[in-house]
């Protein structure tokens, strides 16, 4: 059991019959909750079912999986159901699934009578190492993600690699690129691991999740409340996210994960050409991700569709699109703003490796 | 201009053209946005206006006056202009009135893209000397009050009592309950002054909204997220919100004060069996009380649906039903657990001071 400590919760990485009890043990909680959807349902409450204790009652709560119910409705089920079930303060929300189930189990508990203790346990490799640490909560609203929402922590943590067995390999991979994302903006030694290892053991490694952990403890602790240095987190975001949300309109919708490598490849380039990236480094970054997923080429009809998603970023300034850039690996620059034919190009880069 | 100043905020008394003008030069928000409802738009909103800066562009946020707006769809509305306008995370909202327009706003406010500032203007008597301090934000949901909801503080809170003049002698009534209540629960000095005082008077005067402010300060900077001490503001709200519940069904609903009125009065009976309130205490408590507002007869019938209610509350703890209760005038005792059968007849004991 590693325990990586944080200002005001830890993050226990290790099996989770070897965290949860002691935590719930401590707090005791005058009722439990555990939020799942059907899948985390079937695959992971199995493991969780038999830690709770006997002295609390305990009640699942099972949302539908996916980024499309990540809403305000269902919330209000979320709620409805607590208060149906007569939750008090004392009880305690067990997020036991994705990013949708720790964002918007979150939120319902940070806002339930005013806040009830909470336990974030992520089950994919994403949240694992993206969205367990930051307190960032919220939901979907009006056409833009993670409109309505709060920063609050949860009491704890609990990571336990053994739920990534219950990952596809796709989704294994896809959580890897924001692995791949915290060693390029933050870690070279890291980095220099990653280039040595075999990615299909490391994405199940302890060792590889708690550094990257550690590189975005770092990152959020410095900044947390997004005022700058947390921008580093965004390198392959902006390209990787236009691409996503085209993505999920066409009848292969990307992972997160998977666009946020083809963005990585595509703001790479634009380090090269904007914030003195080494070639050498572009071209291991690239024949890296190449080796690891599969890259569909991206029809050049769709480059005006990137653009005009990428110009709706509030982080912009004028027409220019703000950009997270590395310097080097391990070194990332925040607020480079690119002029929008250098962000076409890099696109046609991308292509060149892609298909 | 009298300067309370509390942990992370400062609120301001007195004329809101000397207190808002400075808050916004120094905060310089990238919008402002003033939410009102149609009486305050009408009433409050011409007296702010001109005190917006040029430099930064301003927009009103228009919602129905009344409690039963407290509700997530007209949260939606709000977070959904914020959008339409768009408002960035450096936008400004000032809540113009009273308690439905701070709780609701702020949460709104706390909650829109993870929280942007916003200021209380709190226009009646009862948000000024209530719902001002502590931090309470929230909605009403699932047929229970402020069920869902944050807490967080403002930047500032201005207090005007100039805007009392634009209530009604009932508004202000209503507010006065929560005056009276916290001389009952903290300071014996101000219960004196109050029996010593003309009511009409008092109910406007800076020096009474002042003290009032003050002991709600110490109450609450003792315990902000309402784990022990703070639970003392419940004084006379177990009853008095479930007979404001049930009011609200009637044709004639109670305002806030009116049942708190009442509710303090049924539990200072209680507070005479479980505490050991003097006898003499009660009937000071309920001649200065009947002196002030007309008490309705509560029908016998609707006794269960208050019991119902009560058992409902976020402070019980599983089935039990909490109550503050006073030792004395100015000393609260938090978490009497109460027997139903002596609610009952508590509340026959208000009939008989009733109609």
């Amino acid at each position: 059991m590693h325990i990586l400590p944080l200002d005001d919760y830890h993050i226990h990485l290790g099996p989770i019959s070897q965290s949860l009890p002691g935590l719930l043990a401590e707090r005791r909680p005058s009722m439990i909750l555990v939020l799942t959807d059907e899948n985390t349902r079937l695959h992971c409450l199995p493991k969780v079912l038999p830690l709770l204790p006997d002295g609390a009652p305990a009640h699942g709560l099972e949302i539908p999986a996916g980024e499309a119910h990540k809403t305000l409705r269902t919330c209000e089920h979320i709620w409805a159901e607590m208060l149906r079930l007569g939750a008090d303060r004392n009880a305690l929300l067990l997020d036991l699934g994705g990013g949708v189930i720790g964002d918007m189990g979150g939120f319902c508990a940070a806002t339930y009578k005013r806040g009830v203790d909470f336990i974030q346990i992520p089950t994919t490799l994403l949240a694992q190492v993206d969205a367990s640490i930051g307190g960032k909560l919220g939901i979907d609203f009006g056409g833009l993600k993670n409109s309505v929402g709060v920063f609050r922590n949860p009491i704890a943590v609990c990571i336990d690699p053994a739920f990534l067995e219950t990952l596809s390999p796709r989704e294994l991979r896809s959580g890897f690129a924001e692995v791949i994302k915290h060693a390029l903006i933050a870690d070279a030694a890291q980095w220099d691991a990653l280039l040595r290892g075999s990615p299909q053991a490391q994405m199940k490694d302890p060792g590889t999740i708690l550094n990257s952990l550690k590189i975005k403890q770092s990152v959020v602790q410095a900044d947390p409340y997004e005022k700058g240095l947390r921008k580093a987190l965004n390198f392959g975001h902006t390209v990787g996210h236009a691409v996503e949300a085209w993505s999920l309109d066409t009848d292969a919708p990307l992972l997160h994960g998977e666009a946020v490598a083809i963005g990585m490849i595509a703001e790479a380039r634009l380090s090269t050409q904007f914030a003195g990236l080494p070639e050498q480094d572009l071209h291991a970054i690239c024949r890296y991700i190449a080796g690891i997923y599969s890259l569909p080429k991206l029809p050049e009809a769709s480059f005006e569709d990137y653009l005009a998603s990428m110009r709706n970023d509030k982080k912009n300034e004028g027409a220019r699109i703000n950009c997270t850039l590395l310097e080097k690996p391990g070194k990332a620059l925040i607020d480079g703003f690119i002029p929008e034919t250098a962000i076409v190009e890099s696109l046609h880069f991308y292509n060149k490796l892609a298909g």
